[in-house]
Formats: structure tokens, sequence, C-alpha cells
């Protein structure tokens, strides 16, 4: 009899191993977006660590350096506005990165890293470089919390789900810049949309400003209770995190997609507007009186549908109102243990 | 005539790549072993990130995964220590690993860093994980300080220098691991020098204990002025560093090298108590009588030297004392940006 072969990481998928990775951790600490340090005496501090692997995050064929910077910042700093940070401190950077790389490359990188902070606060912490086989670049930011923390718990049967913005353009804007539209295809789109929509990819934005717009919209009579998380695995695995944590049903409008209206008569618009990833807005699950509010609040925000009750803590399920029909729960996330060539994005 | 090619990382090593990034970030942000950040409401929190890369600074032919968990997590607090924390706060973990890798692999590497964890403090708080071309751990760390903060800059001349143990031990662990050593030269090696060289590589200790020490052994009418740093990239290094962000001149008393006796028959013990490397030590800088009252409470703990006025901030020096020889300032780190095949630890 063969010897069993022990499980690799490609066989987990990243989803299986982070569940494990859990395990590490005090219950529920890896749950969210962040993680949020209480503290009795300060605000509470909010940390996030990304890695950004080249080949995988980024590659020159579709952005340059300093769009590498500029979007591993906003990437690790939208994490944070997830959990309902209002000011960053700043970041660490472990730069690696191969004896024949370019000076000029890592220069770059660190200018688009440093315009980011530039444009929403913090400094440059720390940070430590070594060689390596490939680029990448593991940041941890560091931010305070505003007036309260956003966890994927805390959705509950009731709440009107919120989307700040639409979804789908930075998927879009990915396909044209690896050219995987046919050229026919592409000639269809207004220049307007390629352009905003490879923008959106570059040079995404943390909704910071959705932060500060939730805070001035609570209502009197209600407590600081708010679910959400950041879409940047995509609307549905949004939605579905919520779902899955906070142990309801959300119910999914189809007419009411945060789809770019100039998306809409695409063929991939719908799917990439659910699955496309990346699009980096806050999806919230609030009180209706507390959404109504958000809603007249901050332009662009939407209602895409609501949280009924469900299975209980740890299940969860996205379904299309009105219908049985559930929704691929699409949050297995980027294929990042395959082999790189093979990996593609979801929604592509 | 041809144009010129851009400098290359490997052209300008980790020193001189710190160095240009540390002009993205506050001035002497950079300068110390973690990150400071100051609170005005809470205790002051310090921040530090570590990258290590299979190959570069670790390898399965030296240890095990459970190995590399304790001693990625022991090298990022003893940057916290050498900070002047008293407590650890947790961690985040940047995972990279290629999809091939083993999940027995990545468990013995939480199970090695949960143990450093549960020995110092602290919890894991979060982490990323991702593909990527080889093994590699992105660790942030973060802690609390205690009295006051160690800075390389705040030594002054006529401070003793201190060193809280022994150095040399773990580049000989190092060395027996590979088996660089001639087998005669191995034999006459005790067999209790080899044990403890072998776990002093493997498993270093973050002196919070001597952190501990420092601030019980602070006299009363001395203000908090500590000059220090680790000594993981060697004791030369360290007191380079010091007297480098002090403008002081550093002079070693040779008979005070802090050498194990076991270790000074033998031919590199001087050589390796100097630059050896990744003793993980504790070297101060403090004011006589500050240091003799650290001297009689900390057990291991040695003069090594003092400092002198010198040619002010931004320059220093390291001497014998009684001589004008210059040490070599061997503080060029490991060449993390040459071929891994070609990189070779310092004083190896």
């Amino acid at each position: 009899m063969a010897a069993a072969l022990p499980e690799r990481l490609s066989d987990l998928g990243e989803w299986e191993l982070l569940r494990r990775l859990a395990a590490f951790a005090p219950p529920s600490q890896l749950e969210d977006d962040a993680a949020l340090l209480q503290d009795s005496s300060g605000r509470p501090l909010v940390v996030n660590t990304d890695v950004l692997v080249e080949g995988l995050h980024f590659s020159d064929a579709t952005m340059g350096a300093w769009d590498v910077g500029w979007r591993a910042t906003a990437a690790n700093l939208s994490d944070l506005a997830a959990m309902g940070c209002r000011s960053v401190v700043g970041l660490t950077v472990g730069l690696v990165a191969p004896g024949s790389t370019p000076w000029p490359w890592v220069e770059e990188v660190y200018r688009g890293l440093s315009a980011a902070l530039a444009r929403y606060g913090g400094t440059l912490l720390g940070g430590d470089c070594s060689g390596g086989a490939q680029r990448l670049l593991a940041i941890t930011a560091l931010g305070h919390l505003g007036r309260g923390a956003i966890q994927r718990r805390d959705g509950r049967p009731g709440d009107w789900l919120i989307s700040s913005g639409l979804h789908g353009l930075s998927r879009l804007g990915l396909a044209l810049l690896r050219e995987e539209l046919p050229l026919e295809q592409r000639g269809r789109l207004p220049a307007e949309l390629q352009q905003r929509a490879i923008a959106a990819h570059r040079r995404p934005q943390p909704r910071f400003d959705a932060v500060a717009a939730l805070e001035a919209s609570q209502p009197a009579e209600l407590p600081w209770r708010v679910g959400g998380t950041d879409s940047s695995d995509g609307l549905v695995a949004a939605v579905a995190a919520i779902a899955r944590a906070s142990g309801c049903i959300a119910l999914l409008e189809r007419e009411r997609l945060p789809l770019d209206p100039a998306m809409a008569p695409w063929p991939h618009g719908e799917r990439w507007c659910l699955a496309g990833g990346e699009d980096f807005e806050l999806v919230l699950a609030l009180e209706p009186a507390w959404a109504e509010a958000l809603l007249s609040q901050l332009p662009g925000t939407s209602r895409i549908g609501c949280l009924e009750a469900g299975p209980g803590p740890g299940e969860g399920l996205v379904l299309w109102q009105g219908s049985a029909e559930p929704l691929p729960d699409d949050s297995g996330g980027f294929c990042h243990f395959q082999n790189p060539k093979k990996a593609a994005p979801k929604g592509g």
C-alpha cells in the first residue's frame, strides 16, 4: 500500500487554509478584514496585513511600479476603512525582490505608496527588505477606529444591504489591460468607460469618506451596530461573508445591482458586477432607518438587498430576492496556490 | 555610446537600499529596530516588520518547520525588546508558499510561532496568505513600550557599553548545522558546546527579561536615557549602529569580549563573537552608575567598552580600546540581494 501523500496547499485552497490557520488565533480573531486591538486607555487601533505577489496580484503587463505602490497601499487601507477606521497611522513594508531588480522600479513603488499616504494620511513607519525569487510587498497598515467597529458578524435580520458604489469596473479594467477582449467587443465600449475602468483597476480609492458619512448619518436613537466588509474579493463574496458571519440569509435584488449603466449592455456586466472583485467598496448591513439616512447623505450609495433570518452563526446564504435560486458563493478568492500561469481571476 | 544601465538592488546592497527608502519616511523614522507610535492617550506602541525568506533566512538543511516559526517570531520580538518593550500585543503573519507546500509544514511553522507567543505573550492577530515561487514569512509584531524607549541615538560620551549576553554561539550553531567545519575541528568541540550552539541558532530568546532588569536597575537620580539595539546583525554592527546614530566613538575592550569561554580557544571564536550575528542580545549604552546597577542585577551581562566624544550625529566609529585600529564595521548585513547560493553569512 502506498503511503498517503500529505495534503498540499493547492489541495486546500486559500479559504480552507485561512480557516485552518484561524485555529492558531483567538476565536473569531481572523474573521474580519483587519484586527481590532482593544485598548483600555487610547483609541482602539486596527491592524491589517496584505501580501501582494508579482504575477498574481500585479504585473508589468497591467500597471507600472507607481501604480503597484498606490494599489498595494489603497487595498490595504481599504481593509482599515472596512473595519470602521477614520484615520491612518501608517504602514510598514516588507519588500522582497531579486537582486536584478532595477532601483528605479523600487523607487517608483515607494513614490506611489507615498502618494497614497499623502492622500489618505499616515506615514511610512518601518519595514524590512530582502532578496528573493520574485518581487512582492507585504504591507501592514495601522489605523485608528472612528466611532465604532464595522464587523462581518454584526448584520441582523431586517437590515438593508448597502453598497457604497458601483461594481465590476475594476474587472473590466483588468480585462482591457490584459487585452482579454476581442477587438470588436472592445471597439463598442465608450472610451470614457474604458478610462474609468482602467483607473478603477490601477488607482482604487479606500472609502474612508463612506465611514465618515456612516458616522454622520447615525440616527440618534440607534446604538452603533454596523455589519460590513469591503468588496475586494467581489460583491457576492462580501455579501456572503456578512451573511455567514451573521448567520443570516442575504437577499439581493437583481434590478438594484450596483452596475455601472455603461456596463449594463455588456455581456460580462452582471457577472463582473457580482464577482469581478477588487472594487474596494464598502458593503454594509444597517437598520433601515440608518440605511435611509446614509443613502441620502452619500451620493453613489445604493440599496442592493436585505438580510433575513437564517440558519445561525457560521452558516449563511445569498439568494436572489423573490427566488429560491442561490447565487454562487464565489468566495473562493483568487486561486493563489495554483500555478500563476493557470490562475485566473474569478469571473474572468 | 551605450545607455547606462539602471542600478540594480544587488549593486546597492541592503544598507544602501534601506538608506534610500528612509527618504520616504519622516526623518529618523527608520533609524531604530522598530517603529515607536507616539500616542497621547495610551501606552506607546512599538511595531516591527521582518521578512524571512527560505534559502536566505532559513532552510530545511538547518531547521525544521517548528523552529522556523519559533525563530521568525523570536527574531521579531527581539526587535520589540530592543526598543524597550515589556509586553507583546501579538503579530500578523503574511505567509507566501508554493501550492506544492505540504500543509503539515505550514502547521508546524504556526505551532512554533504559537509556542513563542505562549512563552512571550501576545496572540496571532491576523494575516494574509498567497501562493508564490518560494516560501517566506512576513511578520509584523506589536508590543507596548515599558518605562521608556531604547534608541540607537541615545548613547552619550562616557556611557558604558553593556552586552546582555555572550556572542558567537548562534554562528557556531549554523556552522555545525551546515557541516561547514572539518570533521577534525568539530571533533574537538565539546558536545555540550555543540548543543548550546545549535539551540542558540534554532531557538533564540528575545531579552524581555533584560528590559525588565534595565527598568529595575534605573538609579532614582537618573532620567530615562538608554542607547541601544539588539545584536541580530552582529555585535560590532550593533555597537557601530549606536556609535553612528549617537555621533560617538565606541571603544571595545578586547579582553572583555562577551565570548563563551568554551569558544575562546576556537580559531573562529573572536570573529564570530564580533560579527557572527543572530545572537539577539541587547547591546546598551548607559551612564556608568546605571550600567553598574544593571550588571549586578542581571547575571550574564557584561561591560564590553564605552563611548567617547566623536564626530557628531550620523558619523561613528568602533575602535579597540588603547589602539587607533578601527574594527571593521561589518554592518553590511547578510548579502540578501545576491544569488542565494552565493550569499554567505558574515564572518563565515
